[in-house]
């Protein structure tokens, strides 16, 4: 079966990390998937699951035989457990749970205090720590002892187990073993707030030049740190949301999700823009008599809707980046409305014109042609206005604008349009 | 002027980084960026113009004064110069470049030979390098020396500067000086080709565990190295680029650039979309007979249309996202159509069952009803297969499919639509 997919899969895993080879099993066909699936080893079965999405996780998660977790579960840690906890029923959990020691049980259960926005729900234990006192000769005997990945610095913490500073560890070379650490300390040092959110923690790990950045607890107690390569997973789930979102999908849908399923899943969202196209269709229905006596507006009726939704979405996805990068505030709202609101009357003068001299030429009445130029405008106008509002006001109600701003906005544009169109034919054309 | 914002700009900008600064200049409309601009010291002025998007920061380079640049230019490197080079007139990339020392401008002039989707552009010479044969004592004086950030290892090269293994810095502390650094290297070390793209290669340094990789050219040649921090910005600019793309724009937009110019860029996305909606609309013309005699069919158009697009919408977004992933391959093409067309089918069946239900209840007319799930069923199906290939056949013609793909799909899904709908209403009820 496996060779079907022409790939030489064999030789793949053979060298694979854990992180092609979730890739990999993602782009299998669920059958496929399953069989590739019996034939990897035990040991590297955790890993992997921990690095694929959500959906294409939970098949494998099925396929397991209970008697196997035991196996699966040998060595697991908190953070292991956090990644995995949403696609393991209760009672696996219970297990995984269980096989932990003392250590992680209790990192699992603190982080588990932490929603899954928040930060603290994600930091990793793996870093070096001295206490304030702490001499050159000590720092040096650590990282002879252990050195985790992306580890530049060693935190001191004082008796409280606060954070202090941290000491980079190039800098031990050059010293006497005698030195206190602190006289070679970075103060000021970077620290993250366990409740902060997710991707703004990334972008500050990730630019900060350190390899990780401590996180505090409302105490200021050192609880853990977040590396470059948590912050990394952490913005990459968030673009890949974004993007999802867009199309009313999650970042954890499956390729090969079953069909039942993936049918579900987006029957939602084609409900919820059927309630949407009927509020449309209402509102033409409120202007039959005018369809009636003049065809042309029918025809040229996905001309007006769809110049609003494109100008809207371009205003839209701008205000929405903006959000994101905190760089849309109350402070520069006003002034934002309306710089968009002279680029929509801008484009709306020229399309206005434009598609008034095409409807002219083609149906060969002057009046059809004032009556769309001045619908086109009207809807771009009001494009801009909502692709301004409809994000702040969304962003506002704590809703993400990624997901639903398209949809209102293209409601709304989709109803001034038809309205100004259809309302300006009756006044003009009958 | 300042004060307007409600920011305390003053306290910010005091302790702000050239990150921080340049996202504080871009969301200041042009009055407000340009006065804070002013105030700014002009040796953070370079880093923080590099920090900035494309369009907010040439709004700062044209109002910059001739004579200013030489100042600014103090100390600046190749890989400055090559961030702003495309915001930059000609003859002030000349000016900057002539203020390179020797070294800066070889590095600029080989970068240059990569063009910016490949990884060659971006390397930086910030690394730590040793002959193949030199021993645990010559690592450790380079490290007192001088230590970049996110550097945990110090690449060996060999006599013809070809990359060979790296040496992990903690590995050095252990050993007695005299032991050669190859007893300890790290063979089967992780390279980079310079000719790679740029998002494959933010991954692989992203989730390498090591805070840079080694770049080599088409000789083996070490050339530069990718480290953390560079590559979390490609891995941004990617992400942006993709959003962005959707509604027609791109990433260096500026929240607050000039009504005219952004009207101008915008103007030509609206154009395409003009001339998809107006061959829309030519499909529609043609049924302008059936139309003037069953109004009810012009009434409910928009709701074939939008259900296609956005079936359609739901599964171009997840081809998009495999294809980016490089799950979707010519290998799983068929099966991944074929679950589409299953997933739309199901959809199809449920959405055209509603809606004619729907209709019948409205117009009170069951042949109408019947017309309407027909063209749904058939509209949400198309959207499923166009889906499928058009991002498919795009990446293949190496089109990127997140720009043109939704605006190609639109367009099937509109034309399937209306010509179903209108066809069948025209067989069925006149």
């Amino acid at each position: 079966e496996l060779s079907d997919s022409g790939i030489g899969v064999a030789a793949i895993i053979a060298q694979a990390d854990e992180d092609e080879m979730a890739l990999l099993l993602e782009s299998l066909p669920i059958e496929q998937r399953l069989s590739l699936w019996q034939t990897l080893p035990d040991h590297k079965k955790l890993d992997i699951l921990i690095a694929m999405r959500g959906d294409p996780r939970e098949v494998l998660v099925r396929a397991t035989e209970p008697e196997q977790w035991d196996k699966l579960f040998v060595g697991i840690e908190a953070e292991d457990l956090l990644e995995l906890a949403d696609s393991l029923p209760e009672e696996l959990v219970e297990r995984a749970y269980a096989a932990m020691d003392r250590v992680q049980k209790q990192y699992f259960t603190e982080a588990n205090q932490y929603p899954e926005e928040q930060v603290g729900h994600w930091i990793t234990h793996d870093y070096l720590v001295l206490p304030l006192n702490a001499r050159v000769r000590e720092g040096i005997r650590l990282i002879r002892r252990e050195m985790p990945r992306h580890t530049d610095v060693i935190f001191l913490i004082n008796r409280s187990g606060h954070f202090s500073e941290a000491v980079p560890i190039s800098k031990l070379y050059a010293l006497p073993e005698h030195v206190p650490l602190v006289d070679v300390a970075l103060h000021d040092f970077p620290v993250i707030n366990a409740t902060d959110e997710g991707q703004k923690v990334a972008k500050d790990v990730l630019f900060s030049s350190y390899g990780a950045l401590p996180v505090i607890d409302e105490n200021r107690k050192l609880i853990g740190r977040i590396d470059v390569t948590t912050a990394s997973e952490l913005s990459e789930e968030y673009y890949e949301r974004q993007l999802m979102a867009s199309a009313g999908m999650d970042e954890n849908e499956d390729l090969f999700s079953p069909v039942r399923r993936s049918a579900k899943a987006r029957a939602i969202w084609l409900g919820i823009n059927l309630l949407t196209a009927l509020l449309a269709s209402a509102f033409i229905g409120m202007f039959e008599a005018t369809l009636q006596q003049v065809v042309a507006l029918a025809v040229l009726m996905p001309v007006v809707a769809s110049m609003g939704g494109i100008a809207g979405s371009q205003t839209l996805t701008l205000i929405i980046r903006g959000l994101a990068l905190k760089q849309v505030t109350p402070a520069n709202t006003r002034v934002l409305l309306s710089k968009e609101l002279k680029v929509g009357g801008l484009n709306g003068i020229i399309w206005a014109v434009v598609i008034g001299i095409v409807a002219f030429a083609w149906f060969g009445d002057p009046l059809l042609g004032v009556v769309i130029a001045i619908a086109i405008f009207l809807n771009i106008v009001a494009a801009a206005f909502a692709g301004v509002f409809v994000p702040v006001i969304l962003a506002k109600l704590k809703i993400d604008p990624a997901l639903s701003g398209s949809v209102i906005l293209t409601t709304v544009t989709d109803i001034v349009g038809f309205v100004a169109f259809l309302g300006l034919g009756t006044m003009l054309l009958l």
